[in-house]
């Protein structure tokens, strides 16, 4: 019975790391998508979205019924409880790379990135990407030292979401009313990735100290030196 | 024993319904400051979030409790499942309250909302604060006839968000690309609450059914004429 119950867990874990490596191919299909206009894997990624979805709700009841089942207190408990909540912002994920598919096909055959962008949203997409690959890395391995390389992606990425609106907001921006319509939107869901990596990062950081609450913000203490349980 | 489980799952729907009432308020206040530009109404906005963001956290650690020693199965254990999921979605409308409450404050002394847009977006506010009470009261009364009209609710809301594109994209847009952006963003998150309490909506459809997945919207049978079970 015990056995049976840690495969259970190990199969909770390796679902979401399978959910976020489909996460990860989505995010840099779209990105790329947008960034050459490219509505064939743009179609892809909103095809393929459907699988991860799929996915999600198969771990949600993989969840579900070892709770019902196996009945897990503590640490395992956290665990199921986590898994569901990691597969929610898994699956948002994967909804805003196919909302930057669904731009990019919008759009065809005109481009989405609006001229003068086209260094910046490549930047964005290959951070996102990168922030994608962590996450993963995170779930696979649970080392929280690389909770610090996904507040330093979030921070680059902030950083690059500021600079499209300075663009836009300046002088020499050329862009019509479309143009800026389509940077601030394709802006803000580049800028998205990072924050739910980030939430799921926490709830990570929260099975390995059993600390959620806003005051005690567990990834602030890690990240400062503070060690994991294993 | 028995009985004290039966408060505590009462104890969860009330929660429940107290971050949605505080939801609401939130939507209220958020968009009438939208409309008035009307900081002080905004800041209590941004300040009250934390307090929904407290209140979420708290209701989590109230079901993981119940999780832990009460080892609910069957309904019971939907429902819990399903309060961990729906304070989520609750919560994240008040981070979409408060995104509008910082455009108003980062806009003022001058309008956030843009030049010949104001008809529009003070009807999706009064949309959105139907949305919430509509959500709330789906929740205190588990009365899934209701969900119709939070599906008429969010295809009104999604029609003045097209409504919004199609002014900034007309050719007598005199807006400049600062209003463009505002009138972007502002209707894009004026838009999403009804997207979030209609994924509430299915959740507490699920539970009245157990059916949770992509290809069997609970929602649309029980729209249907489909019976919850009480």
């Amino acid at each position: 019975m015990r056995e049976v119950f840690h495969q259970s867990l190990e199969d909770v874990q390796g679902r979401l790391v399978e959910i976020s490596e489909l996460v990860t191919v989505a995010i840099d299909k779209a990105t790329r998508a947008f960034g050459t206009s490219d509505v064939t894997l743009a179609e892809e990624v909103i095809e393929e979205d459907t699988v991860i979805d799929e996915k999600a709700v198969e771990l949600d009841e993989l969840a579900i019924q070892i709770l019902a089942r196996q009945q897990p207190v503590a640490r395992d408990l956290r665990i199921v409880v986590a898994g569901l909540r990691i597969s929610a912002s898994l699956e948002r994920m994967g909804d805003i790379a196919e909302h930057i598919a669904q731009l990019t096909r919008m759009r065809f055959p005109e481009r989405a990135i609006p001229k003068g962008l086209k260094g910046t949203f490549t930047k964005m997409g290959e951070l996102d990407v990168e922030v994608a690959r962590t996450l993963t890395e995170i779930l696979r391995t649970e080392d929280l030292t690389l909770v610090e390389k996904l507040r330093t992606l979030d921070d680059q990425l902030d950083d690059k979401h500021l600079a499209v609106f300075e663009k836009v907001l300046s002088e020499n921006w050329q862009g019509e009313a479309g143009a800026t319509v389509d940077a601030t939107l394709a802006s803000r869901y580049h800028e998205r990735f990072a924050d739910h990596a980030l939430s799921v990062a926490k709830k990570v950081a929260y099975l390995a100290t059993g600390e959620w609450t806003p005051a005690t913000d567990a990834i602030a203490i890690i990240a400062a030196g503070g060690e994991p349980t294993a």
